[in-house]
């Protein structure tokens, strides 16, 4: 209650209930603040913030948001927003050692500074993909020097570890000098945003949004020569320790730190993202794929009687929601991702709308639906047992779910991803329209004008 | 090594140093991103953010930066940039319990705030202190909770609890319900910038802005209706147990905190911040303090042949630096500032300026100071012995240094320190004509009126 209690506390607070002395010790406070501030108004560390970030405006520089022409932001809110887009369905991919999402932080980092610069310097869609995996793979290589110990205290480790891949991948853009760069990490990795508390809220993929932003800062401000510390990563007091709260786990996670550093360019990260194939809780995935296969085999929801699923632990743990309220709510359901998997063979952003969460049919299926959790049953791995009118039986096992690295999606799966997801804001022509320029981004020499034909 | 290894990494990668596969993946995952971030480009979460903060332009919105009036930036670079200006000297204040250095973080985004809203919202000078004064009670008491396991963690402890201040009193500013004002909380809370791995960098002003600016963005983005947890300070994955590591101390830190929140309004924090009389390391203060006095003894420095200071321990361990290169490493050096402080009766930042560090007689004077650690003086509590020429000793104890709490700068001592270094911005005379503005801001019916013409 300590939250809300300051909150009344702060809200209930006036002027005339202020005893005199602290309305003084206020003054006194802000007196002194205002002089150092008019001291420091001028001092080269200011200075260079300024220069750095006052350029960018909605107007004198204004950048993209995906799917929205009319508008223009400033390139770090495009950053912002275009981060908190891509994460806000909880679709976007996964780095499965580490349950990063990398793309978001860094990808939108990434596409604002590249509209930010375009004309001027444009940047060819091979410079951009190389870029976006360095900054993918130094994420991710972050990841897992702290994990899991940075994950069960609480942070969100795509935002914790992705501003500092964002950092990465715009520096780089820019073209900064390896030190430079290195303070430009620096700059990312004091700048810890994401609590798992968040989790359900829009706050989630704030965390996205403004890992983006302030990878996208690190790097300008680097590139002004605003300093941080060449060691941020594995100093005494730097991120790797300070981020699992420090002790032998952080001795542990610098040492980590180490070989994964000396492994960069050996063993890529980028290889072992996945996609998700339906916007909820990975763990779900395999009894959601085993019943979009059973409605392809033809198996009609009218005539089934009950679904009996053996699922991982975990699944239970996590996704046991029998009656979700809202769309929110049904992606810890896996009774409603099977639900409508059966229904209507898929289970994208439209499946888990409001309204379909609560459509009386949609309801029915999810109330024959039974899930065990099965100590013997891997985690992308389900059975499934259908029970029939007139007493047949139909069995599922599904080995390894869609989207999991024994069964990656194809290159056609991404597709219809896309096609799907994007034609809910666009309409299917465009979204069509769309993907094709999306694929063609790696042959493009100026990837700034395909971005602002998103 | 490992943040400059991967620096180097990164900057060495080129297109054609990566396999085709890497340059393949890294495709997809683009491909991937951009069908998520337009699909959720219209989502409720998307809009809401992109509605809050798009508003803050330089030209729609502009606001003022203290001690440069005719540079405007918008509201939130506003709260940057006063917020690096006011911590740049290291000359601000210090609630001592904590060392945090409560309103840097607050004030910034409060002024910025107050000076974007007006003139249709008017703000009086009793409002603004009261605001104010819920900041940093809010900041303080979040690091009593924590420290100093958070601190001792690796955290820079005024922006970590300053943003959630600043969200505070800017959310009250607004007139925000509790529960609004909860969600703001929480959007701050989950911003967690400042590792003390920064110290000695430009890095570590930027803490104290970014602070304000997360929490400006905070109470704006909960305006619109953006939510986060109502429960994200004291949540078994909130704030307090995370910026400690979890564990026990994070149980014991939530205890401390409903104890802290239950005694709000009853014992003050805003009454127990000190100010710094000094720009340096506030363990230095009382030798400091005893040479400006031995200044005003008439003791003359060319009469001196040796100086002997004892003092507390930690002025040793933290400032013993005895040939400081530049300003920076003269915060460092008690040497210098009792250097400073005999010779030229004061030690402010003219004195901390890089030509005076060099400066040969300030040079000889340094190098008559000798000092050590006696375990049996107190922290604000210095002894000098001065060997003058002829064999004539001179003894200066200071029981209390000035600016700690058993003797605080007194009004007239703040005025001398806010003429001294905003003169060396805008020169003496403009110096005493804001003084006289800051002081009657307490009065004021408008506060932006005054604020904009500082």
């Amino acid at each position: 209650m300590a939250t809300l209690a300051l909150a009344h506390w702060a809200t209930d607070l006036t002027p005339s209930s202020l005893p005199a002395p602290i309305l003084q010790a206020a003054l006194r406070s802000l007196y002194n603040y205002t002089g150092c501030a008019i001291a420091g108004s001028n001092h080269p560390t200011t200075l260079k913030a300024h220069t750095a970030l006052a350029p960018f405006s909605p107007n004198s520089s204004p950048s993209h948001l995906l799917g929205q022409p009319s508008s223009t932001v400033s390139a770090p809110l495009a950053a912002l927003l275009n981060g908190i887009a891509s994460h806000v369905h909880d679709y976007d991919d996964t780095h499965l050692a580490t349950i990063i999402h990398p793309t978001g932080p860094v990808a939108s980092a990434l596409l604002s500074y590249a509209t930010h610069t375009s004309p001027s310097q444009p940047i060819s869609g091979a410079d951009l993909l190389t870029v976006l995996a360095a900054g993918i793979e130094a994420a991710c290589k972050l990841g897992l020097a702290v994990w899991p110990t940075h994950y069960s205290t609480g942070w969100h480790i795509t935002s914790t570890t992705g501003s500092i891949g964002a950092a990465v991948a715009v520096g780089k853009l820019m073209k900064l000098p390896a030190r430079q760069l290195a303070h430009a990490i620096g700059l990312a990795a004091t700048q810890v945003t994401g609590l798992r508390e968040m989790f359900g809220s829009d706050c989630k993929s704030l965390h996205v949004g403004r890992a983006a932003e302030s990878g996208f800062m690190a790097a300008v401000l680097a590139q002004e020569g605003f300093t941080s510390s060449t060691e941020a990563l594995e100093a005494k007091r730097g991120w790797c320790r300070v981020v699992v709260g420090g002790g032998e786990e952080g001795e542990r996670a610098v040492e980590r730190l180490g070989e994964l550093v000396g492994e960069l360019g050996r063993e890529w990260e980028v290889e072992k993202n996945a996609f998700k194939p339906f916007p909820c809780g990975i763990v779900c995935h395999a009894a959601i794929d085993g019943c979009v296969q059973l409605h392809e085999d033809g198996v009609e929801v009218g005539e089934i009687e009950r679904v009996e699923a053996r699922v991982h632990p975990l699944v239970m743990e996590l996704t046991a929601k029998k009656e979700p309220k809202d769309g929110l709510e049904a992606k810890f359901s896996v009774f409603h991702g099977a639900a409508v998997g059966l229904l209507f063979g898929k289970a994208g952003p439209a499946e888990y709308a409001d309204e379909v969460v609560r459509n009386a049919e949609v309801v029915e299926v999810r109330e024959k639906i039974e899930a065990k959790a099965d100590e013997g049953i891997a985690a992308d791995e389900a059975h499934l047992k259908v029970h029939l009118a007139g007493g047949r039986v139909v069995v599922k096992h599904v080995q390894h779910a869609v989207g999991s690295l024994d069964r990656p999606m194809t290159d056609e799966q991404l597709e219809w991803k896309f096609v799907d997801q994007v034609g809910l804001v666009l309409g299917e022509a465009k979204a069509k329209k769309i993907s094709d320029l999306a694929w063609g981004i790696a042959d493009s020499p100026d990837v700034a004008a395909v971005i602002s034909a998103i």
